[in-house]
């Protein structure tokens, strides 16, 4: 994969990571996401603020609502430039028509504009999960080596954390579409995991080579001929090896993967319920949880989606970070240190350069 | 829907029902199956009959094993037919080698054979689920209006229990097979949960109707027109919903089906881990976990998977009930009472009678 754009977009790319070595990150905020807007997105740029002191921020929202806001947390305000856009877009707008009422104007736009106009190293929106896919391959456009993008989720496991893509970007998928998403979550696995040959495994319904989808197993036959250099192909994994932690990065497409990701949340939620209400039954189990409160404290936090929450856009030409729209102010702070890292540790150059070493024909 | 081959498939399965009710319930046993084999099967079909004491059995597999076993159950002995058959199927065994082994001739064709001559109203394997299914497809064959068979799964929820189907069958669907998915599963959900218009959902990535595969989107359109008398279309669900109960039927196709149950399954694995580790590490913890154990033993109960144990196979001309490979004594007594309850109240009429009355174009 030597073609002259790929060369280009990586030179290109090496050039804006080496400016960026010399400042400090910067991450582009679109302040009216979610369903809190700005009451939670601002306190969260704060607490991220006070975790990574360097940071700077170009913040994009109403400023009726976003400046008494920053008034009240003058570190953060320090630290930003603050644009006001009239248009927010809204949870449940559908992506076309929150391209038509929001390119250009919206908060969410000018957020991920940042970061084409090299004013950021990565943006962060609370904001609907497809206007944000659709506005970032607008803006940004999707990688020359990437079919289409794809978002990639933290999942907690018994043995700490995988990276499971995709989550809901792309339905449907074919072989090589399943080989991009490999590297792309490889990729982002060497930042996040800090290792230099991340396990990946393909979703499917069985471990052996016979099972599943066609695409699958011809995706598996080519990651395993590959032998890539930055990608430990393990095999297919099923449902139940996610949590086990089995491998470092999940491979799935965006209908699979959304379904896997919300029934785990969905079961973990389940459980909850069951375990709340087995210990209010009787004065003993409520005897024993005050005992036990500390250690149920810590299930919890173990538990707590806000401290896997952000979800990583791949593949597009930037980097954004989708935080949950539900999520509180310390959910969003962890996706801005997500954003952060991604900046910091050269999410882009990462992934340009292991897909210069992958040897496997991708779209052009 | 009312040509000759359905309609002469209801009187058949009618008539076959008359003669049904005047007897008790038989069920065909496969005692190889399993992890465990017959030292876990027949206890299980033991401690079944205790609670169904008119059931009888008719039993299949190694003499040398089963028999001591038998001797050691003298009610379940006395209740039951036993057939030596010189040939088990493996648990790693190709459907393909299977067939070619254990065909006519393997304690798990046999079981699903007496279905076929009416020897027995519904049969039960622990065996692999791939040779499960192929060999019920050659030996029963596929119901007429049906174009693939699927398997069911009772699943926990907040609120009780629901189906959800496909787990594993058939990969991937058209417009079509969605819509006799809705429809066996709904016929199940009159049986398990005794209602008469099931609550049924499409499983997608969103609850608008634009989103998602474009065959559910379909099946979505098909359904809500036909507004069928047995079958109240609920919409677009997504993974969360299934744990929330949302839905008494949740449709999806075998690969996303089977990924979502697993991936549950690890997800209450992981937790019961978390959980342990949690209530061990102080004395504290400790002293609480003893305190609320008569909870946490609720809980377990509540989390454990032996209690919705068997998976069942619909759209064959005969009821073939899956037990869990690793199921115990208590798994697949459980699964026995699921193949019990589809034969007494009558799941082949159920789902004859719906189908006749969709107005749908099905395969044929």
């Amino acid at each position: 994969m030597q073609d002259s754009t790929a060369t280009n977009a990586r030179d290109a790319g090496r050039a804006a990571q080496r400016a960026a070595e010399a400042r400090p990150v910067r991450i582009a905020i679109d302040a009216m996401g979610g369903d809190h807007g700005p009451e939670v997105v601002i306190p969260g740029a704060a607490m991220a603020l006070q975790r990574h002191p360097q940071m700077r921020f170009v913040i994009y929202g109403d400023a009726a609502q976003v400046e008494p806001l920053l008034d009240g947390h003058p570190a953060l305000k320090a630290a930003s430039a603050f644009t006001h856009t009239d248009v927010s877009i809204k949870m449940d707008e559908k992506p076309s028509q929150a391209l038509r009422l929001g390119r250009y104007k919206s908060s969410m736009w000018r957020a991920i504009q940042a970061v084409r106009d090299d004013e950021a190293d990565a943006c962060l929106s609370a904001g609907n999960t497809g206007a944000l896919m659709a506005m970032s391959m607008f803006c940004l456009k999707t990688m020359p080596q990437v079919e289409r993008p794809a978002i990639a989720a933290i999942w907690p496991t018994v043995r700490g954390e995988s990276i499971v893509l995709d989550v809901g970007a792309s339905i449907g998928a074919d072989a090589s579409h399943y080989v991009n998403l490999a590297v792309l979550g490889a990729a982002m696995a060497r930042i996040v995991f800090d290792m230099e040959r991340p396990g990946v495994g393909l979703l499917n319904v069985g471990r052996e080579e016979i099972k599943g989808i066609e695409a699958v197993k011809e995706a598996g036959r080519t990651l395993r001929e590959a032998n890539l250099p930055n990608l430990d192909y393990r095999g297919f994994v099923e449902g139940d090896d996610i949590g086990k932690g089995t491998v470092d990065v999940v491979v799935t497409e965006g209908f699979t993967g959304n379904i896997a990701l919300k029934t785990a949340e969905g079961t973990a939620k389940q459980i909850g319920e069951y375990l709340r209400s087995a210990m209010g039954r009787t004065w003993r189990a409520k005897l024993g949880y005050l005992l036990a409160r500390p250690a149920f404290d810590a299930l919890r936090a173990k538990m707590d989606p806000s401290r896997a929450n952000g979800g990583v856009f791949l593949g597009l030409e930037g980097v954004v970070i989708k935080s949950h729209g539900g999520a509180d102010v310390k959910g969003v702070a962890a996706a801005i240190d997500i954003a952060y890292d991604m900046a910091h540790y050269q999410l882009m150059r990462t992934i340009r350069d292991m897909l210069d070493e992958t040897p496997i024909a991708t779209a052009s």
